[in-house]
């Protein structure tokens, strides 16, 4: 396993962990600034912050600043109720997919969606079989561009608590599952993305981290699990000051040859988001040295 | 799969729904009360009610009433951080054993314990895997007295977000894999507590609930998955207001030959547990019968 104590040199720091400063609303290019300044060396951007500064802008940012993207976030939400629906997830993913390139992303990581409407409130059926036959099959069309445009797909298998509204793919066995159907020659077009928030708890973990092995494991984000957790989306806690034993795991990602870098990625209403963005990052690397 | 649309015959109320009314708590012998009147046939009581009321008095009204119990909640909380605390955890499940028999209950329901210390938010480890392994070992132990007893004991798989805290058995096939460790032969002194709210997101669900079979189904516990949740404890929703298809499911556990009661467990801080207890009961009796 890598020592990572000496340097953050595979930091990636996904930019949704600075997305407010003070509680306010930081701008992408302000985030890459901060990153530059203390020598990261890799972001991963979401889509609303990109299309908030623009695609262009933050090309150039990028190239500037010498980033490179562990991956960009995110493609998918494949589920809908009419046909209409699945076309239109089709056309918003290859746009991904093309910003994911425009950026040199090193991977568009998958949350494929769940109940249609639920995420409003209003889940528009409770068959979620069928929402996760519609990903499979989104993945599945969404692959051949993903091949053509030399994008690999990382699937980020997301916790249950998100099955109804966010992601129907809840264990790295079930996207695993996904992988072999739709890409049986693990071509390095269609993997996963491990984030230990979401996985830790899987006491199949070790052994589907081993069956996904190095040309599976596209991308590996760290945050920590609260205890108590006050909120179900956005209460991540900084790394160490949870109950996640990360470098257990990473250590098993790492066994598997995985060498890309370790991304940040905290979503935080009441703590880290309250505070000035420079603390957090500050906090992140001082923890990616100590604790992960 | 069995008709409700009736009557309410193979519904339980577990005692927890009723444990609060317009906030307030509400002593056990009126939960009865309440239950007896509407000719509800069985209830699933928790520890902490029975001994407010105290046992030899619940068990006279279980009596008197004629109420069937279709679990006790609960044993279990097997993991500690040293070997007092682990006999401490055996005495008291022998207890909850003891308390079982006494009021005739189907099984004893076991939510087996995660990382010690981290339901009061501090865990004293992150060895989840350690936790597993004391899991596994308490139950074993506590099998010896169950099988004398002659009163089942049913593991209840716990959704993955109380893994830190509550329960490091997170899905029915870690539950089952358990189970064919410590009893082989399938002698029916072991087996499964399947609540829906639990494991409804599960992608093994179906292929799980085979294997377990009607021998190792020995609980059906029911409520709903509200969109948003808004706490992770106490936001359960009555059946028919959230996502979860509780008669699919149903109908896999009848399917195997569970012919038990439908026990219905909901914690609601935030509404149910705010209304009149009669108003709840009255519409767990009404949900029964039109949508589990």
């Amino acid at each position: 396993m890598r020592d990572f104590s000496a340097d953050h040199r595979w930091l990636s720091i996904n930019t949704a962990t600075l997305r407010k400063s003070r509680g306010e609303d930081l701008p992408l290019p302000d985030i890459l600034d901060l990153c530059a300044k203390r020598g990261v060396r890799a972001i991963s951007p979401w889509r609303d912050q990109v299309a908030a500064a623009g695609l262009a802008n933050v090309s150039k940012l990028v190239k500037s600043h010498g980033f490179e993207l562990s991956g960009y976030c995110r493609g998918g939400m494949f589920t809908a109720t009419d046909d209409a629906g699945l076309r239109a997830a089709d056309d918003d993913n290859r746009r991904a997919l093309d910003e994911a390139r425009e950026l040199n992303a090193a991977c568009l990581v998958l949350v494929v969606g769940a109940l249609p409407g639920a995420l409003a409130g209003k889940a528009a059926h409770k068959d979620i079989a069928l929402s996760r036959q519609q990903v499979h099959d989104g993945i599945g069309r969404l692959l051949e561009h993903s091949r053509a445009a030399g994008m690999p797909l990382a699937i980020e298998p997301l916790h249950p608590m998100y099955a109804a509204d966010r992601a129907c793919v809840n264990t790295l066995e079930q996207a695993l599952d996904i992988c072999d159907a739709l890409d049986p020659s693990k071509s390095g077009a269609l993997g996963v993305a491990v984030d230990v928030y979401h996985v830790w708890w899987d006491p199949k973990l070790q052994q589907q981290i081993q069956r996904a092995g190095n040309k599976r494991l596209l991308a590996f984000h760290v945050c920590d699990w609260l205890t108590p957790t006050t909120d179900l989306l956005n209460d991540r806690g900084m790394m160490g000051d949870g109950v996640i034993d990360i470098p257990l795991i990473r250590g098993w990602v790492e066994g598997q040859g995985f060498a890309g870098y370790s991304e940040v990625e905290i979503f935080s209403t009441g703590n880290w988001w309250r505070r000035e963005a420079a603390e957090t990052l500050d906090t992140c690397i001082a923890r990616h040295r100590s604790v992960v």
